[in-house]
C-alpha cells in the first residue's frame, strides 16, 4: 500500500508537490482516474481519486477521510540530545516514528559533544517512516535548542509529589497507581532518563507511566553520551522532571530514547 | 571503560587472542601491570592485571572475578526471519545485545525474500554490542534454519491453555496474572507475533507478558516482511506458541523484533 503525502488541500482537492507527484505519476504510473491514499501530515487519511496525473503537480478529488489513521492514544514529546554519529540519531527519529511520536526535539546539553544538528535530514527520514508504517500523522522534529531553554520551555510548578518521587510506585486505595495516578489527566508527565550516579531517588520508567490515563501528554528527556550535567538535572527535577531509569542494562542513546519512546507505546498496548 | 573479550582461560590466567590483544597493546597502549576488565562471554566479568603486553597475544591474572555481570532476568530466544536489507538486521542484533537476548535465530519463512544469511557479521557486531553496554555475555547467534525446523526443534505438546490463549489476561485470585501466570517457571513461554490477518484470537504481547516470573524462558518469533504463511502460523499455535499483536503501529520487522524484546526487557525493569 502507498501513501502520498499532500501538504496542500483546499476543500475537496488535494495537490501533490513535484516530488511526490513525480513518485505518483512517473515511478507509480498512476493515471487520471485512479484511485490513491493520501495523508495530510495531521492525522488525516483521505482516499482520493487522480484527477490530474501531471508528474510536476498532480491532484486528486477526496472520495472519503479518516481522521486519526494510524494514531497512538497519547501524546509524546522527545526530547533527545544529537548522538556523536548522526546515522544513530536518524535511526532513533525512524524508530520513534515507526512506533509512535508526536514531536522530537534536538536538545543539546552541556556535555553534547555534537553541539549542531541538521533537521531536515530527519524530517525526511520521519516522513518516509510516516509513510512506510500507514501513519496520517507527521511528527514535529524541531529545530535544536539547548536542554536548560528547554526545560524552562517545558517548565511547570513543580508540585512536591512530582519533583521528589517516592522510591516506588505509589499506592492509592491500595493500587499501584505509580507518579501519573497523581498527576491529573490533563497534566503533562515529565520524566528525565538520568544516571544519577549514585543516587538513589530514581524510579523505573515503567512505575512512573503506571496509571498513565489514555490521551495523556509525555515528554521524556535523553541526554548525550556524557550525560546531563549535574546542573541540568537539578534544573529539571526542579521544573517538575520525574528522574527514571531504564533498568540495568547501558543503553546508547539512541536505544535509550527509542526504548524510553516504546515504553509509552507498550504501555497502551 | 574498555571491556577485553578473552575466548580462553586457564585456571587464573586469561589468554587473548590476537585481534583483542593489537587492541588492548597497540591502541589503548596498555602495558605489563594495568589493570584491564575481561569478559568470558559467558556472564562472568574479571578484573585482570596484564602480565605479558605481546600485541600477538597478551595474558593477564584474574585478580577478582563478577558472574553474570551485566546480565538480565530472564532468558531470550529471538527468532527472527532475516531483512531484505541486512543492515536492518544487523541493528537489531545490536539493539536486541543492549536490552538483553540469550539467543538469536535467523529463520527463513516460506515468504522470506532472503534466503541466506551471513552469521558472521552478527556475531562481530553483538560482540561488539556486548562490549560496548558492559556486558559479560554473549548473545549466541544460530546459523538459519526454516521457521518449520525451529518451530519442530522448540516443539513441546501444546497445553489448551498455551495453545488457545483467552482474549485477555487470565485471572488468578482475582489478580491478573496473564497466560505466563499459568505457565510453570521452568515451562518456556513461545510467542509468534503475527499479523492474523482478520483473526481475533490474537492477545497483546503485554497481556502474555503478565505475571512472567524472574527466570522465565521465553521464545518470540518474528516473520519476515511478508509475514509468515498461515501454514507456519498454524503449526507454531499447534506446537505451543501463543499468537501475539504488538499493538495499532505497522512496525518493519527488525522494529518489531526489538519493540518485542524491549516488552521483555521492560517485563522485569
Amino acid at each position: 500500500m502507498e501513501i502520498f503525502h499532500a501538504t496542500e488541500i483546499q476543500g475537496n482537492t488535494v495537490f501533490l508537490d513535484a516530488e511526490e507527484s513525480a513518485h505518483c505519476v512517473r515511478v507509480l504510473r498512476h493515471r487520471t482516474g485512479d484511485e490513491i491514499t493520501v495523508v495530510d501530515g495531521n492525522g488525516t487519511m483521505a482516499r482520493c481519486r487522480l484527477t490530474d496525473d501531471s508528474p510536476k503537480g498532480a491532484t486528486a478529488e477526496i472520495l472519503e477521510k479518516v481522521e486519526g489513521w494510524g494514531g497512538h492514544p497519547y501524546s509524546l514529546t522527545m526530547a533527545v540530545c544529537p548522538t556523536k554519529n548522526n546515522d544513530r540519531y536518524e535511526w532513533f527519529v525512524e524508530k520513534a516514528t515507526e512506533v509512535g511520536v508526536d514531536v522530537i526535539v534536538p536538545v543539546i546539553g552541556e556535555r553534547s559533544e555534537r553541539k549542531v544538528f541538521k533537521t531536515d535530514r530527519s524530517r525526511k527520514i520521519a516522513l518516509s517512516a510516516m509513510k512506510q508504517s500507514l501513519k496520517a500523522k507527521l511528527p514535529r522534529i524541531e529545530e535544536p535548542v539547548s536542554v536548560k531553554e528547554f526545560i524552562s520551555f517545558e517548565a511547570k510548578p513543580a508540585s512536591p509529589s512530582l519533583s521528589l518521587p517516592p522510591s516506588g510506585p505509589v499506592r492509592v486505595n491500595g493500587r499501584d497507581e505509580g507518579l501519573a495516578g497523581l498527576a491529573r489527566p490533563e497534566d503533562k508527565l515529565r520524566l528525565i532518563c538520568y544516571c544519577f550516579e549514585g543516587e538513589k531517588e530514581r524510579i523505573s520508567i515503567e512505575d512512573a507511566l503506571k496509571g498513565l490515563p489514555v490521551g495523556a501528554e509525555v515528554t521524556i528527556m535523553i541526554g548525550p553520551e556524557g550525560d546531563f550535567s549535574p546542573e541540568e538535572a537539578r534544573l529539571a527535577v526542579e521544573n517538575g522532571f520525574i528522574p527514571v531509569h531504564l533498568g540495568p542494562s547501558r543503553l546508547r542513546t539512541e536505544t535509550a530514547a527509542v526504548t524510553a519512546a516504546t515504553a509509552v507505546y507498550l504501555h497502551f498496548v
